[in-house]
């Protein structure tokens, strides 16, 4: 059920006040309809927004929710009339801050400012494409410079959390299997011996990894229940044995298992 | 020059605090001292904290600001008292909006209660699996179920901004590279015929192509200055030629590019 409507309205690519609004609104038992306004820098897109604005107030018979992350006033005294409860994510923190600082504000929208010569822009792009070249164990070349080593068995969900600690992060993070061939030699993959202080490993409910496992390869021995349940197990006691720290990834998000995985083993990159 | 301490406590991942916190903060000319404090969720943990915060205070003889999204009161009871400049970034937002609703909030930490069962989620992992098997044209299979088709020389940033869009935005974003032996031949990629309709193409400056395709492949005929204005030259003419619509990846992010995209090709999932 729909009971409202948000508008998320920024002159840059609405995401920090998409990210922001959602984590407000979870805050309450409603399920609205999300709509992302995103690149509003004239007057007339402006304009444009107000119309849809006022005509789902009246559609609805109730004010919408409006985010907004806008710096240029202009555009802001547009919207501000309009006939939603307006949130102004910016100025409720910035005019504090202009305060405390003893200094104004830039007026700067987006996070960066021109990425072909930004270094950390740079250092993420770095990173996807490293975490790209070693997904999958698929290459121990320069396993050395990686921040973080993922490891686990098939479907664990090393691959979206790789990825989502090389694109947040910056973080160079490849990922290992753990398959059947190391069960039976008892040992971690050789290409991992040299790195174990930077190892982390993800397990997962047997029960929810048959099931993932049967979506892509329905019926086979690979999916039983009883091999996933063999494979955790097994993966488990390697990691336990050779001292690998390692969380379930069943119930957590690739955001908080990344989150932690950060915490854990590059404390480091929490400062910056 | 770092000039002051930035603090994000969150008793989640701290990315909405982190996000939100760095946008406010690059309104000021200042170079700040970033640290990450996630999964603050017991009196403990919270005290840690001050006690950190506090001790920053009195090294940089400046209060240290303070973005926090946390949800338990006695948690924030902890933190509030502390020596930092401090922005309640939830309670600033929420407590209008339990009167706009004329509801109490329910004091929800994070953005998925369970990831197993989120269909939300588990359509962003699905996207992510799409995506890296259809990344550089590797295959032709599915192709009508993607959502979106990047095209575009090799290093033009295809690969990043499809797995953006997948990891962001929950989705399915194939990418088929345009290399020299399209450009002889003078047609797209067949596999791509009959998604014409769904194709985004990326391009980029000629001179930043050659930079980039240096530091893989340096003194390569690949990547050098005229083998990239021919490429991108062939490139963005035989986009014109297809009506296939395009943007430059030299100045933008990743972010903005994948905004741009959905706005373009799927406004519907602008509004969810």
């Amino acid at each position: 059920m729909t009971d409202c409507s948000v508008f998320f309205i920024s002159d840059g690519t609405g995401i920090t006040a998409e990210t922001f609004g959602n984590s407000i609104m979870a805050q309450f038992a409603v399920k609205p309809r999300h709509v992302r306004r995103p690149f509003i820098d004239t007057a007339d897109k402006a304009f444009q927004v107000v119309r849809e604005i006022n005509a789902v107030a009246d559609r609805e018979g109730k004010r919408p929710i409006v985010f907004m992350t806008l710096v240029d006033e202009d555009i802001l005294n547009i919207i501000r009339p309009c006939r939603g409860k307006v949130f102004d994510m910016i100025k409720t923190f910035v005019e504090p801050l202009e305060e405390e600082f003893a200094m104004k504000s830039n007026h700067r929208v987006g996070r960066f400012s021109d990425v072909a010569v930004d270094r950390e822009y740079n250092d993420r792009i770095e990173a996807i494409n490293f975490t790209l070249e070693h997904d999958d164990g698929q290459s121990a070349r320069n396993l050395e410079v990686a921040d973080v080593v993922l490891v686990g068995v098939s479907r664990s969900g090393k691959t979206p959390t790789s990825l989502y600690l090389a694109m947040q992060h910056g973080v160079k993070a490849a990922n290992v299997p753990l398959i059947p061939e190391d069960f039976d030699r008892g040992f971690l993959p050789p290409m991992l011996k040299p790195f174990k202080k930077k190892c982390f490993g993800l397990t997962i409910d047997p029960a929810r990894l048959s099931q993932i496992r049967n979506e892509r390869r329905p019926n086979s021995k690979y999916a039983s229940i009883e091999n996933c349940r063999f494979e955790v197990q097994q993966a488990e006691s390697m990691m336990r044995r050779e001292g690998i720290s390692w969380l379930s990834s069943t119930h957590k998000s690739i955001e908080e298992i990344a989150t932690t995985i950060l915490r854990d083993i590059r404390p480091d990159r929490l400062i910056y």
